[in-house]
Parts: C-alpha cells; structure tokens; sequence
C-alpha cells in the first residue's frame, strides 16, 4: 500500500483527490494538509463521517507526525512550488496538478529530485484521455498532415480556442512543422467561417449550454478520414491520471513533467 | 408505370437521372434530349448497351414522337425555364434540378402549372437527408434556442459556408429570430475561433482531403445536446429524391418550389 | 405570472422541479407538497433559505390555503394518479411526470380534463431532445427505411436495449412497418454482432463508465446517410420540458399524454 | 526517384496502385505486369494514353528489360508469394499487399530478404489511418480497459463483425487481457443487443445502404470518454499507404509484416 498525503484537501480538485485516495484499494491515505481547514480529524466533516485521518494545518508539523511514500498537490502556484521542494527534501515524490510553474522551477525541482533519487510528477493536465487524443494526434499528423481540431464547452467559457485545442495545435505543429491547408483561392463568405489558423491547421470553437469540456481532432486524406475525440463530463475525469501518477512515481527516479512522459 | 423524359442526359446529373429511371420499376424512360449528344439510341453508348431508348436532339421532335408524364430537367438554368414551360405547355409534369430561377420566374411556371392543372417539382437541392435535415434543425430550434452548424466539404471547396449551411441557418433564423449566442464577455484569442455568426448563431466550415460533403447542427440546452448530421458521400444521394419527385408530381395540381413542401 | 405548486418536492424529480419554478420569470411558486416532509416553510432548508414558501402534507389543507394554476406531480404512480384526479377537480391543470399510468387512468383524467375544460400534461418522459430525435426518426423513416439505432449507458444500467430505443423503434415501425434490413445472407461471425432486432431493424447497447444517457439513430440510403442523436447529461435535462407544460397547458382545454402532443 | 513495376495491374487494386506511382514525383513507373494483359505499351489503353511504359505478360522478361528498386505486387495469393519470391531473388524490394500468406510463408519471404540484406513489406491491410486507429485503441486500453468497438459497412458486406474490427480486438485484448464489462447483472430484453463479445469487450456491426467502411473505439472511464474513429471512403484510401511503403522498404534490410511496423 502506498501511503499518500492530500495538500491543499479543501479545495475542489484537493477534496476530489482526497476522495479517490480513500477509494482506491492500493493506497493508504495518512493526512492531509490545508491552512484553511479547522479540524482535527477527517471525520468531523460530515462527508468524511467514517475516515479517521489526521488533519494538519502546517507542513512541518505533518511530516513529523506521519510517513507518507508519496505527496498529492492541489495548492496554488506559488505554495506548490514551495511544498514540492519541501515534500522531496523530506523523502516524499511529488504528484503535482498545476499549470503555474516556470521552466526555471521545473528545473529546480527536477535538479533536486534527481540528487535525492526520487520520482515525481508535475502535470498541467491529470486527464489521461486527453493526454492520449494529443499524443495520438500529434503521431497521426505524421502521416496525415490535413487536420482540423474542434473543440466544444458550454457557453459561460470565456476563451476561444481552449487552452487544451492550443496545446493539442501546437504539438501537431512540432510534429508535422507548417502546412497549409484548404484551398489556396478559398474565400470567406461570412467572415470566422474557416476558424482560427495555426500554423496553417484550422481550430474552431463551439460554445453550448449543456456541453462540458470536448474535443475532437479530424485527419483528412485520399479517401479516408481518421478522428479523435475525448470527451471530459466532469471534475472526476482527472483521478484517473492523479492515481496513475501516484503508482508511477515509485519506481522512477526523477521527476516527470507532464503526464504524456510517464504514460 | 410512369412514363420518363431525361432532358439534358448527357451531364452528370442527367446521366445519374437516366441510370435511376432505368433502374425503378415504377417508371419507363420513353426518350432522352441532349442537344450535344449525336446518337440515336442509347444503346450506342457503351453504358447502356442493352437500352432501347430514342435520343433526341430537338425537343419539338422528342414530344412528336414519345409520349411522357414526367420531364426530368437537368439542363443549364436558361434552358431548363424555357423547357419548363414547353413540358406544362405539352402536359408534361417538370422535375427540375435548378438554383438557377428567378422569383418571377418561378412563379410564372407556376401559373403556367395551375392554369393547365399539372403537378411539377423546382429543387435547388433533390437530397431527402439534406431537406430532412434543415427541416428538423428549423422545428428543433423552437425548443433549443442555441445551435452552431459544422459544414465539412472536401479541400478544393471554396466558398464558406457552404450553400447548404447558409440555407440552414436562415431557416433556423426564421422559427427563432435573433439570438446572441455564447458569453457576452468571450474573446478569440486566434481570430475566427469562433466561426462565422449569422444572426447570432454561429457556423465553421472545416475543408479537409477524403471528405464529400457533410454537415452537423448541433444544439445544447440545459443538461441535453441534439445532433442533426448529414452525410452526402456521392452525386446518388440526389436520385432518392428525384425518384419520389416523379412519383408526387402525379397526383399534385400545382408545380411545388423546393422539396421540403412536397414531403 | 403563473402560480404553481409542486408535489412530491422531496424526490430527487421533485426538488429539480421546485428549482426550475424558482429560476422561471414566468413562473410562481406558491406551495410545495410532500407527505414526508417535517417543514411549515421551505426557508428552513437550508437550499432554499431565501424562499419563504409554504410547505405542506396534506393536498387538501393545500389547496385551502393557496391558489395554483397548475400542479407539478412528481410522485408515485398510485400516487399521482389521486392527485391528478384530485387537482383537475379543484380547477388546477396538472402536469405530471410518470410511466405508471394504466390506459384506462390516462382514458379517466382525459375525461375528467374535458369535462372541467381544463388543460393538462401527463408525460412518461420530458426530455425534450429525446422527444423531438423519436419524432424527426419516425418522420425520417417514411423516406429511408433502413435504419439503426444505437443508445449508449452508463454501465451500471441494467436492461438492454433502453426503454427509449424500443420506444423510438415502435414509432419507426408505426410509420415504415416491417423491412428486413441488411444482406440476406449475412452471418454472425460472433453470436450478437449484428444486434438486437426488432421488425427488421437492428439495436445496438453500449454500456461504459463514463456515459450518461445517449442514442443515435442512423439512416442510410444510396449515397448518403442521416445521423439523429440525443446527449442527456443529467437529471435537469428534463426541466426544459416540465417548464414547456406549465406553459402550454394554460392555453390547452384538454388532457394531453406524451410530451410530443404539445410540440 | 524510386524505380517502381506493378505486378497484377489490370486488377482493381492494381490499377488504383500504377495510378498512385504516376501521380507521385518521388516515383518512377518502369513497367507493368499481368499476365491478363494483350498490350505492349500503357499508353495503349484510354485511361493511360499519354504513359509510355512497358507492359509485361512475363516476369522474366520484366526483370531482364527494366531495371527496379521496388516491386509492388497486387497479385493472388499464390501468385504473390511466388512473385515476392522472384523480386527478392532478382534484388527488388517487395510491397505486397495480401492477406493471403501462411505463417511459414511470411517467415521464408523474412528470411530470404534478411539474406538478400533487402527491405520489404507485406501488409494485410494498406491503409494507414485504419492502422492508426488499432495501434493508438491498443494503447489506450492499458488506461482505459473499458472499449466498445462499432464497425459500420453497406449492406451488402455478409460477415459481421468485420476483420478489421475483430483484429482490433484482438491488438486490445493483448494489451489489457480480458476484462468482463458491463453490469454483472445486465439482462438483454432482445438478444443481441449487447453484440458480440470478444474477451469481455463488446463488438457491434451496423449494417446500412450508403456507407462504405467505417469503425468507431469507444473507451469510458470515470468522468470521460475517449473515441477513436476511422473512415474509409473508397479504395484509394490504401494508397497513402502503399507509397509509404514504396518510401520505407529503400531504407530497410528486413522484410516487415504488417503496415504497423514501419509507422
């Protein structure tokens, strides 16, 4: 059993991991960690009626009290930077949810896990579904360099394309290098038609009430047509890839950035 | 059996037509007219060997000789309104293929159809799943103020939208007026992210090698979506539709515009 | 504005109901009504603290105390039947969510609706989309008699094809009849492949983790196909619908049963 | 440039192929064969008349008239085997497109090749995007164990499932093992409409006019679901394929088996 820590167990991603720790039979949660939280003990929240686990306001006190084997992060940038260094000084792999690190930090982290030979993970994105649709695309543009993507979330979202079409853009880009596509003599006859241009590739943004988070990514060549599609319905669809990242960190012996590197 | 002229039998809609009357046992093809063709039967065409069936060049001399109930007209706009008239004017029910009538033109044949009491079909578009389509998008849109529209055509297409996806939305603009769709406050961070809007909706046209022609209305509502896709892989996909034509017009009074008003 | 009530407010149906009227400009909600319940005003739960509405257990003191124009019921089926009788008899039109109905009950409140000439809704199911892709199906189907229908679950559903797929295929039959579909000589290479047949047509269940509810009915004829297909993600995708009724039935003089008969 | 002959080009197949290196300016077209063939020079046929190429009855008399660097073979299988044989012999790179050879067969052809120190490709199935989707469905179902698989042809195809769809299976069962899905309790009111079941998983094939060869993975997991989908429109799909096989064998000094090994 792998013994793990919640940092940051207040928040929703925190409360969700803390969740799937509890729920996944070859972890062991030992505490968790929130200068927000009050309590002593899990079990005075009511959701948490049944889990006696130790509840710590502050870092130093926890690792003094408990041994973990791995440190699960859903804190803020500029705390989880400071809680990675912390938790691998202490012997413990990080298993990070952030896109707020600098390459200089993720150097610095990685530097240290190396000299303390230690696993860990830093993933801006725990989905692995859509961690795969980008891999999968990435390699198919190899060999199918006419692609479009489509990415579809309700309507309150503010920006248009995704950060995740974007990424997904740019990795088809380091893979195939410009192309441009369509008719060299096509003409919009309503401005937006053809989408925004990247490189050369087509992204188009659908906004809906009732859509969560989806993406597809369309290959077209002479005669066939290949798709890929994730589908992300709500929050949950993260622990997939935050429980992998807490097996995988035990046997590596560096830190890993992004979760495509330890699939 | 239903007794079938082909005028303009030499273009490919036309042949597609002569194929399909051929191929329906519910109808007899009495003559084909082509004034570039210079056979006199169609079984000097390698194609139709086995088929015993008058060519004409001049359509004074076709009505002479054969007798029709249904003239199938897939000729150039300017021909097909001149024989147009000439079929009702003999008493034969026109089918016609065309985007090419003006509203003035259209509504002198129908005159010309109700003062002789004839049924006749003008279809701009002959495929029933395309019809069906907008059809269904127009009444879904009562229900489900919010909808985007996806085209996807082969990459030598250069008009977009497409025709199809244009009409489209007009015909959902009719049944819920304007509607400003998406979040107030949303930005394009790549210039067309968001596709081209139309009265508040919003339509992407995606060109990719392999692809024919294909559309998707896509709707979302409070915890519900609803998709309307068509797929049109080849020019056959008009023949369905051309085949109920020439039945409908034999119990019609009155020549319809468009294949919506006689489904 | 109009003034309605709510019975069964305690189920899961019932509070997303009470929600929907909270949220509707055009509604007002006046009393809510459930035998279960220990609270005199909704205010003393704790998702409804700003909302001082009168909460009652018994149906009679109910309709002493308050005035509605329409009865949300979502209880049981015995249930409702009682209250349906009992609100058409207090002149209020009832708007009811069951499945549980006899033919001879449905014949009894539809009497009962004429007799006091007063609107109303009985309704198995209120998803709107689901209701319009069973209609545009059936429409379809005139046109394009081969036809599939593929509905996916959540995999902890038990039965096999969904209530809704049989259903859409009963309509599909109403309006093409029997037609045997695929190759004649086709074989089962693994027993199930081809799927469930019902007259002809063929329905296909797919159970992951991961899905809520959703179905797709393909349409395939010489050259193109028609894809109509219904997400619903959650329980609130009814509501849309249940909001359709309470309007629709102030206008109505009669008891009308299925969703599909207001459209 | 690429010196390329064709053998079995009066096939359809074969045909599609001598098209494919004449349009393609990384290749040269030296000559043709098929001992079904009464020409002397391409150009002799309608469709190739501006193509002064060799045509050849005997393969012998090919290899001593024009010099190659690769042999495409769309022969019968017994043809094939003796032709790939031949071309290995006379120091041409084989790109055979069967499904026909014995498993000692493939290992003689591997090991005469390895002798020869010359690359070549046998491949079941050309087509790259088909190839793609069974590699990235392997690969995802080590996280997401959970797959239906959906193949959908025209109606005149006779087995079901197809054998793309079933060797798909047979690449996800090797990498997940066979895992029971769906609910234990699950109960089929219509036999059939949970598909067929390979190893757990669940495989479903619709049949319908119009379609040509298509095939949908679907995977779920918590909160998410993953869809890779495949289309193929007409033979010219293999084609992409078979030139990248062209491209590849110059480089290698093995024969692969199978497309999948030198993506």
């Amino acid at each position: 059993m792998i013994k793990i820590v919640v940092a940051g167990f207040k928040g929703k991603m925190g409360l969700t991991a803390t969740k799937m720790v509890l729920e996944n039979e070859k972890f062991s949660l030992v505490g968790v960690l929130d200068p927000h939280s009050s309590e002593k003990r899990l079990n005075e929240l009511s959701e948490f009626s049944t889990v006696d686990v130790p509840v710590f306001q502050d870092k130093e006190l926890m690792v003094k009290e408990v041994q973990a084997d791995v440190w699960i992060d859903f804190t803020i940038p500029t705390v989880a930077f400071k809680n990675t260094c912390f938790a691998l000084g202490k012997g413990i792999r990080p298993v990070v949810g952030t896109t707020g690190f600098t390459e200089s930090e993720v150097k610095e982290v990685q530097q240290l896990a190396k000299d303390k030979n230690l696993g860990g993970l830093i993933a801006p994105n725990f989905a692995i579904g859509a961690v795969l649709m980008m891999e999968f695309a990435a390699k198919a543009s190899k060999y199918f360099p006419d692609v479009e993507i489509t990415e579809m979330h309700h309507d309150n979202k503010l920006d248009a394309p995704s950060g995740t079409a974007i990424k997904t853009a740019e990795m088809i880009f380091a893979e195939r290098g410009h192309h441009e596509q369509g008719n060299p003599e096509e003409k919009e006859l309503i401005k937006g038609a053809r989408g925004a241009d990247y490189k050369g590739m087509k992204i188009h943004s659908v906004r809906l009430p009732g859509l969560v988070a989806h993406q597809q990514v369309q290959f077209g060549s002479v005669g066939e047509g290949l798709v890929i599609r994730h589908d992300s319905f709500d929050r949950s669809s993260f622990m997939t890839g935050v429980a992998l990242g807490c097996e995988k960190v035990m046997s590596l012996h560096e830190l890993a950035y992004g979760l495509e590197n330890i699939l």
